[in-house]
């Protein structure tokens, strides 16, 4: 009974094998490596201050009483409806907030919710990559197995090419589907290759969805597109409604990815279950910033606020677009999303680089994001961390930026690449 | 392929066993009852409108742009900091922010990440009856196993007895002990009973825990107390730091259970082990709020706060007990919380009242408890919800009413608790 630190009993308390075997994320990695002031393309989280009139909702919404205390775990039926409002036209039907809505703690939790109340010990869970590492430690955690299909960039490589270039080969995802097959994990616009799906591409996939009786999980959290009406919803192609649960988000409509405000909508009977396991995995979302979401999609014309929003993305797009473009660094022009995958093949690391000990045996992009963030002061996401073991040589040569920052941020950006001319190969 | 309702094909896209067995929580049962004016004592939530002072500093955590961005998975630091210079005192220790605290979307979120931290397959959970619902769901979910002790009230029913009373057999607790046995759970102060565990108490199963290796849960969520100097958090107990994690929230303490902010603290390598599951489970919490959380502990002088709030609640409780005490209903005076628990042997549900058919194999309290929110207007909550199937007889004559409540509400009850008169049994 001598024991005073934690440490000396750290074999004694035995953490759980899902827990223990879950991988580091890798979204603060490079954060810590760069110096405070390097510009960050890193996390795709918007950097410009909040507008009067968001301040202002939220001061609406916390005079309310209520709006201080739990709101239904289903969420707030202010939010719920004005969902249901705002999301119905999109899904060509009526929805109901009572039973085919529920307000989550941000996409993140709402994706955790749906692994938790539709996979059993042993199930199969399809996933596209470059995929959202989260889903992965969701499906282990709850017993399920990953089972990966790659899209793999196409087109010359030394030249810009279109996000659409990035093809998933339909009869390798065919071929991976067995009978412990449960459901398909779909991310549309896709981050962060940027690539939009076709409808056609969809198709494909709702077939074999239908052909096996699979679920889908349309993680639909981004909906900028720069290709008008290319984007369509899983939920709204032919017999898909009644396997799809859509997993949306509040953040990267207002800018505000820290106010953890989600959603699922679903068919009844899906959304039931998953309403099962977010009573009991956070019990409610916190309330004032769900009611402050509901203010907000009940006042803005709809179409009008995502014209402009598009617009003003469009141009932030342009801006590291033609930053890349300058200095002779191909990419792949995004149709959706806010991210470029840029083409780093022609940049040279100096051979004699030293790199930290954890980074020795990881892919190349990691070895150039850790090099970019310490030596020109970008921080930038390497897409290799979102591909299986298997499939991680596919993007090595690529790095992701965000662009949904301010111009400001865009033009340190800019100014900053410059710095990489030196290490550019000559072809 | 002509199927076009989700209704159709609710028995083939299969619901996870875990969350197909979970029951449905019995918070909103009563409310749904009830008239919209009917007095609402059901959940422990505060129904005073937020002060000045509190809509103030969410408006100053909004204005920052990075509060409205992603928080770090393990909280914002500022929240950190400001929690461990609060419980550091609290705990006789210092804290490390980096390494010893989360910041968890609420106590719920908090208690999921340590269920799915700890508990592997077939794992035992030591639950104390009555126990919060929630760990029953998150114990199975993971693959755990309740195993069930109850406190037992003691004393003359007919007469109030002390939360004191309400005891545990530490015979029974140990004699429950397998070489399955994970960890222990324990609530303090205590929900629903009030009950404050002595040191003795907790020395006794501190004991246990050493003895057998077990994890310690502490939930320490709500620290009203109204005995002064009764309430000692498990880690303080000696050897007890390094194989406890408390858990707590901010809701209670400011009046704010909407807010979802809570956090969990304990040694760094069982908060590693947490973090892990916490960020794959969120992501992060909602961060203008707990911003907001941290100005408001940064800047309230602990002892003077919680006094003055304890003044203010003991004089709920005295309202509450007088009222219970007029029309002749026995109850247990709590030492914490802010929850009552009637003794309801006395009152006579008429004998041809009609429940719902949900309600018919019900016990006694669930009948008592639709009777009193539809016939006198008074939502209250059922404690045999927070007993095993087995132990539920100890408390079907018991419900729970919460006092924390407006002065308003709290008259309001008063009055409708006279319309129980009728009903009362004479001895």
């Amino acid at each position: 009974m001598s024991k005073t630190s934690g440490d000396n009993i750290s074999d004694s308390i035995k953490v759980s094998d899902k827990v223990l075997n879950l991988q580091k994320d890798a979204w603060f990695l490079f954060t810590s490596v760069a110096s405070p002031d390097a510009v960050n393309l890193g996390q795709g989280f918007p950097d410009d201050p909040p507008s009067d009139h968001i301040k202002e909702i939220v001061a609406r919404a916390i005079s309310e009483p209520e709006c201080n205390q739990y709101a239904p775990p289903k969420g707030r039926l202010h939010a719920r409806q004005t969902l249901a409002n705002t999301f119905g036209p999109l899904f060509n039907r009526t929805l109901d907030p009572e039973t085919e809505i529920i307000v989550t703690a941000g996409a993140s939790e709402g994706l955790t919710d749906l692994f938790a109340a539709f996979l059993d010990h042993g199930d199969h869970a399809i996933l596209i990559e470059p995929f959202y590492d989260q889903y992965v430690a969701n499906i282990t955690m709850n017993g399920g197995v990953p089972i990966y299909v790659p899209l793999r960039p196409t087109g010359d490589p030394t030249q810009n090419i279109s996000s659409r270039e990035w093809k998933i080969d339909i009869d390798e995802l065919r071929s991976k589907i067995t009978k412990k097959t449960k459901l398909i994990v779909f991310n549309n616009p896709h981050n962060p290759t940027g690539k939009v799906f076709s409808r056609e591409e969809m198709m494909e996939i709702g077939k074999i969805a239908q052909e096996f009786n699979l679920l889908v999980i349309s993680d639909e959290y981004d909906r900028y597109c720069y290709a008008p009406d290319v984007f369509e919803r899983f939920a709204t192609l032919p017999e898909m409604w009644e396997r799809t649960i859509t997993v949306g988000d509040s953040g990267k409509t207002f800018g505000t990815t820290g106010w953890c405000v989600g959603w699922l909508i679903g068919p009844k009977y899906l959304i039931a279950a998953a309403l099962n396991a977010h009573t009991r995995i956070v019990f409610c979302v916190n309330s004032p910033l769900q009611e402050a979401i509901a203010i907000l999609l009940d006042e803005i014309n709809h179409k009008e606020y995502f014209d402009q929003k598009i617009s003003e993305y469009s141009s932030k797009r342009e801006k590291l677009m033609f930053a890349l473009s300058s200095i002779g660094i191909p990419y792949t022009i995004p149709q959706g999303s806010y991210f470029i995958l840029a083409n780093t093949s022609k940049i040279q690391i100096p051979l004699d680089y030293e790199f930290p000990e954890d980074f020795i045996n990881k892919p190349r992009d990691f070895k150039f994001c850790y090099w970019l963030a310490k030596e020109i002061g970008i921080i930038a996401i390497p897409p290799s961390e979102f591909y299986s073991q298997k499939h991680k040589y596919l993007v090595e040569n690529f790095v992701r930026f965000a662009f949904c920052k301010s111009d400001e941020t865009l033009e340190l950006a800019a100014k900053a690449l410059i710095m990489l001319k030196p290490y550019i190969k000559k072809c």
